[in-house]
């Protein structure tokens, strides 16, 4: 099997510690590998380094390249701008040699957490499996421990293959509200979708002349003018690929998990992670806590101090500070705009 | 008359702004003069440069000259170290020559705020003269605005010249708690000790004799031993100018005064002092807010960002970043506790 891991993201949501040169994915959120590289190891006792494409943009090509040595550099693909997600595989696997594209290969974001790697790498051999023999599009789902609203659901069908567990998906629902969730997650109908694919190349290339042929027409302009990258690039029409062709299909199935998986989101969700137990807070750097509960407190460089706060995130990183409760960290894009507005691109 | 600041404070309520090397009296917490310098311009009218003594510790007594290059060098006066303001104020006046001992001296703390100096210096004018006249010694006494738990409180007694305001003091009470503080206030008998007080030199020197014989000792010695200074002055009993001396005097007498004064004691008065409007907020430097109230922001450099939070204290400073609710901003000296424990001196 091949890799094709998607580290093209701007990741935002972490800013001051994410900014557009050093974007969620390469950042060192957990431990000291960045979850590239996590992302790249969860997956090496399934693909040799050699079998491994990486689809990123031209401003942080220099720093994948660096972060994974080891996958070869002519595989480290960079867009010159990103176009969303359907575009960037595409045109990833459209790049692999045929005899490549002839075998399965999982698609899978570079700034995803696993706290389980061997149960993921479990169900990830079963999509493999099943997308080879039946050439047919395995997302991976895993089972909702909570009413998430910030992810989407897989609706669950019949029972495709009972001794592997694969399972008909009857539909996608995109982030729902929190009634519905909550509804979703007790029916034990219902699984987040992970944004994690796994199909044969040539499966997929179908699909997209199925499904966006406007895609197609784009990515056939780039093979017979590969000099023209950086202009036809930017004409491939923004869609992502859950919208763009998973959504579409009539036959798409599932193989259920229980990995620890996280997509890190927001501060609140690393927090979760990284604290002891649920509440506790965690810090990370030089800090001093005095009479405070709870608080993410991230230092890059120097000291964060906090006195008589709960449930905040503190983090000072470059040269920027931020403060937001826990609760509201998927809102630090706000500041971010604000940024873009004032044209604080030093900050960015 | 002549002017004894007192610039020897170490000032660690405004960590992480105030350090060691550069405490409240040198910060520029309001617009963009040091509060010492403040404190000169502030009775420039009354008092030529020539007559501002100013006593601080060696540490200080560089950058001092620096704030203050219209005070003649020889008159800031560097302690070895700090030994509370009775050493320092009777060594200042000790080392004054003897016609200026026989003139009004007003002794004030560097790091005070007054919102209208026109007022300040009215009062002031009229406790020099009783100073001169009756050889007293006057303090001057704040109208209080709250009932402050963070200040001494004066109770009045009789009128001693209804034409020019001189009332005579009763009895100090250190910090009260809120009831009492409150039942002062309401009585219209209480005025907050500024800490402010006007005597003439001689005066104060012979008190000292009286009430603190063992610093009367250690001031001969000193003035006999000049060259041992380092030594000498490190056994000068530590005592307050308050508890060793004015506390202990039959008849003192104030000058009421309402001038905007504040001791601007905790980041929390400093954003009263800021703010437009009660519970508005301020900030200093580069700040983005999105959806937040009456919060403190100060970015010494680089960026604080906020979003969600309100009647917060958010200072980044050298390398280091505090957070802190306006309400408990008093305890902020918990943390530079925490940092002495761990050896932290680089934050101190």
């Amino acid at each position: 099997m091949r890799a094709l891991i998607l580290a093209g993201g701007t990741g935002t949501r972490f800013w001051p510690l994410s900014r557009r040169q050093r974007p969620k994915q390469l950042l060192e959120l957990e431990g000291d590998r960045s979850l590239l590289r996590r992302t790249r190891d969860r997956i090496l006792p399934l693909v040799e380094p050699e079998g491994i494409w990486v689809v990123t943009t031209r401003l942080l090509a220099d720093s994948v390249r660096r972060e994974l040595p080891e996958v070869p550099s002519s595989q480290v693909l960079a867009e010159p701008e990103g176009r969303n997600t359907a575009p960037a595989i595409a045109w990833a696997v459209a790049s692999m040699p045929p005899d490549v594209r002839n075998e399965a290969v999982i698609v899978l974001p570079a700034d995803h957490r696993v706290e389980e790697p061997e149960a993921f790498r479990r169900g990830v051999a079963v999509a493999v499996e099943e997308a080879e023999r039946k050439d047919r599009v395995l997302t991976l789902g895993i089972t909702p421990r909570r009413p998430d609203t910030g992810y989407g659901y897989l609706e669950l069908g019949e029972l495709v293959d009972r001794g592997r567990n694969v399972v008909a998906v009857e539909r996608f629902t995109e982030k729902p509200d929190v009634e519905t969730a909550e509804r979703f997650v007790r029916s034990g109908r219902y699984l987040w979708n992970a944004g994690i694919f796994v199909f044969r190349g040539e499966t997929l290339l179908r699909l997209v002349d199925e499904h966006l042929p406007g895609l197609a027409r784009g990515l056939r302009s780039l093979e017979e003018s590969p000099d023209r990258l950086e202009e036809l690039y930017r004409r491939l029409p923004r869609v992502s690929i859950d919208y763009g062709i998973m959504e579409q299909l009539d036959s798409i199935a599932t193989v259920p998990l229980e990995c620890g998986w996280s997509d890190l989101g927001t501060w609140e969700a690393l927090a979760e992670v990284l604290e002891g137990s649920p509440g506790q807070g965690a810090s990370r750097g030089e800090t001093v806590t005095v009479d405070s509960r709870g608080n993410l407190l991230w230092a890059e460089r120097g000291t964060v101090a906090v006195l008589g706060v709960e449930n905040l995130v503190v983090v000072h990183a470059g040269d920027a500070t931020l403060v937001v409760p826990r609760n509201r960290s998927q809102e630090v894009r706000r500041i971010v705009s604000e940024l873009e507005r004032e044209g604080r691109t030093d900050l960015l």
